[in-house]
């Protein structure tokens, strides 16, 4: 877990921020990046002396009060691994993994191979890694202590078309990295852990924009063109703190995490023009900002109508249904989504098989996810184009401290 | 395609090298990239000038002699797809999906939308874009052209477990970048160009280090912890283009591509250790170096004989199958690989389904790779740990000129 970062106002810089005060100075680097990347697209050469920052060895703390993984930029690869316990892992069982899976977890983020690592060369190059465990309600059930009410899949919502293979599942483990390599070497050790004491349930790959395709900040386009990301809770802020860690019980300096697999239609989204697309997110394609102006940062104006009387944000585009201003309550969450494209099944039609790895968290899974989900579900234009086929909730224990276990707070 | 490089001598700085003299200094930002790298390892931060690298907007040409994605460093993100032509789709159609295809190309890597791209913000970081295209042997006779001898299916080997469904092929595009989501958007136009005339038979995806992992000119280590790539032929040298081009015939500046996807046994290998791993390799793990010492980049000697007489590099090791020097002939290809890894089949018991997507480039494919594959086939000791299950041979023609469609003078 992270210790709370510093706070940098200003938009286009929240995602500079790298949490934790012991890594490289990433902030620096990064705001130097701006000015090379300006140099490059005004043809210029960059000086001899420009140097790319090598990020490999970069690390972000893995003890402390919360999970890393959560409130530190969304690195460029991810790997979720949902996995379902055996049927004869009983508490001390789910302890011991658990203790495996965090002694691991601690050494290969800080770039130190696996205890039982045969290829400890791949762990060599961290590049940010995180590991983020999570449990579902029937690991709780196992261990003998009580889930919290709100652990049980959503509610089932009319657009669903869920798949078991891509649902549910008892403990999600989230590696992710600047790197896919590393990843997946991790990936790979800590299912070796866990491998005594389940088996894989289901396995989604996500990526982001490589580290250095664009400046540090920049919000993620998705595959339909969208800003993906916008309005997020800063990192770093008492607002974070506020949307996202639960403040008592077992859970304390845990959060709630939702993951959804999304199929998005890009063929039907092609049919559909620039206009239709814009009244549907309810922002610009161009910049990502509200339609009724401002940059992407800016507040959206709900009230704003144009010359003839309608909404200049249609009431049923996904912003004004997503922020749900209606309700009188202003609900928020925090989205760290990954883009997916996997093979179309062999020799079928279709030219693309992907859409957005949807995650969230929250301190109040029912006060804050499910209002927005139910909104979203009952109307919201965009769902012409997006199917979810995946769908669960996990979870997370706060973070843990040296010689401690991850959830040990929760399960002892 | 590009411009031939500039020689730059030296172990380790080969990769430096991006093809063509009209890009971004890259050379120069790679070599300060190592000072940087060291800088970090001492444990000192980057100084406030350092400027990372932002490579969104790199370019490689993609007009010239010899087509782009292959005399240029890979990239960290690839797709492979493979078309099977309709079955009414004629010499005119192959030539009009071609002019396409070569169009859309051609704006994409310059980092413009494609004609119909329907979110050209995506195209916006092309990323070092390259699109490679090849022909299948049924293209080649469709458009009632000869196709060259060699261009056939490998013959069977004893160690394939072939799946048709990763085999094959009419035409094959590689769509490369440093950033995965460049790579998705290309593929998807590219695909959406293609559609009218061909279907999908196989996507694979492919990954490398992300840029900034590691100093540029590291040799990648595989999933399996061995150095992949190493005594490559210098991208940019007199050597490349006598291995790799074809310098007569209608494919003269084109060249021969296999494609081989090997799943890699990780669990098999978890279970030899590091002396017997170097015993099949050949090469020492730590550094890649062959077992007769040196460096990375040092020759072998196969002639090396140990204290108690037995050679050095064992005689069944890959490497000594591979340079095959027993023949009294030393054949070479450009091996250009990379990594996958995929979710393990639902409830499987497996914890990975991962390998290499073994790529290789060479003029003559029965002088220069069918007499390595054979040998390896027949006696490999990594043959252990490796199993071919996808295969596939293209014909690459020679890069075209503004105004000319890739593969313009093999078809006309």
């Amino acid at each position: 877990m992270t210790s709370r970062p510093s706070t940098t106002p200003g938009p286009g810089r929240r995602q500079l921020l790298l949490a934790g005060t012991t890594g490289v100075g990433v902030l620096g680097v990064g705001a130097a990046a701006v000015g090379l990347d300006r140099s490059l697209r005004d043809g210029g050469a960059p000086a001899a002396s420009a140097a790319p920052a090598l990020h490999g060895s970069d690390t972000v703390p893995f003890h402390g009060e919360h999970q890393a993984g959560i409130e530190t930029p969304a690195p460029a690869s991810a790997t979720l691994l949902a996995l379902d316990l055996h049927e004869d892992v009983d508490r001390d069982g789910i302890v011991r993994m658990l203790r495996l899976l965090t002694d691991d977890a601690a050494r290969l983020t800080q770039g130190r191979g696996a205890l039982a690592d045969t290829e400890p060369e791949l762990a060599a190059e961290p590049a940010s890694l995180t590991v983020t465990v999570g449990f579902g309600p029937q690991l709780m059930e196992r261990a003998e202590r009580t889930p919290p009410a709100w652990l049980a899949p959503l509610p089932a919502y009319d657009i669903d078309d869920l798949e078991d293979d891509l649902s549910g599942g008892d403990l999600l483990l989230q590696i992710a990295a600047e790197d896919p390599l590393t990843v997946s070497h991790a990936a790979r050790m800590l299912l070796k852990d866990a491998r005594s004491f389940a088996a894989v349930r289901w396995v989604q790959r996500g990526f982001r924009r490589s580290p250095g395709t664009q400046a540090p900040g920049t919000t993620m386009r998705n595959l339909f063109g969208q800003f993906d990301g916008s309005a997020n809770p800063e990192l770093g802020s008492d607002h974070f703190a506020h949307v996202v860690w639960i403040d008592e019980g077992p859970f304390a300096g845990g959060t709630s995490m939702v993951v959804r697999r999304i199929r998005m239609d890009l063929d039907g989204w092609d049919r559909a023009d620039r206009t239709a697309r814009e009244q549907a997110t309810g922002t610009r394609m161009s910049d990502g900002a509200p339609l009724s102006g401002g940059t992407e940062s800016s507040l959206a104006d709900f009230e704003q109508v144009s010359d003839n009387g309608f909404a200049v944000i249609p009431e049923f585009s996904h912003l004004r249904r997503a922020r749900g201003v209606d309700d009188g309550e202003h609900q928020e969450i925090f989205r760290r989504p990954y883009n997916y494209d996997v093979p179309p099944p062999a020799r079928s039609t279709a030219v693309s098989e992907s859409g957005q790895l949807f995650i969230s968290f929250q301190a109040d899974l029912a006060g804050q996810f499910l209002p927005i989900q139910q909104r979203l579900a009952e109307l919201d234009l965009l769902n012409e184009w997006t199917t979810p086929i995946g769908s669960a909730v996990f979870a997370i224990p706060p973070g843990c401290a040296e010689g401690e276990y991850l959830g040990q707070s929760v399960l002892e």
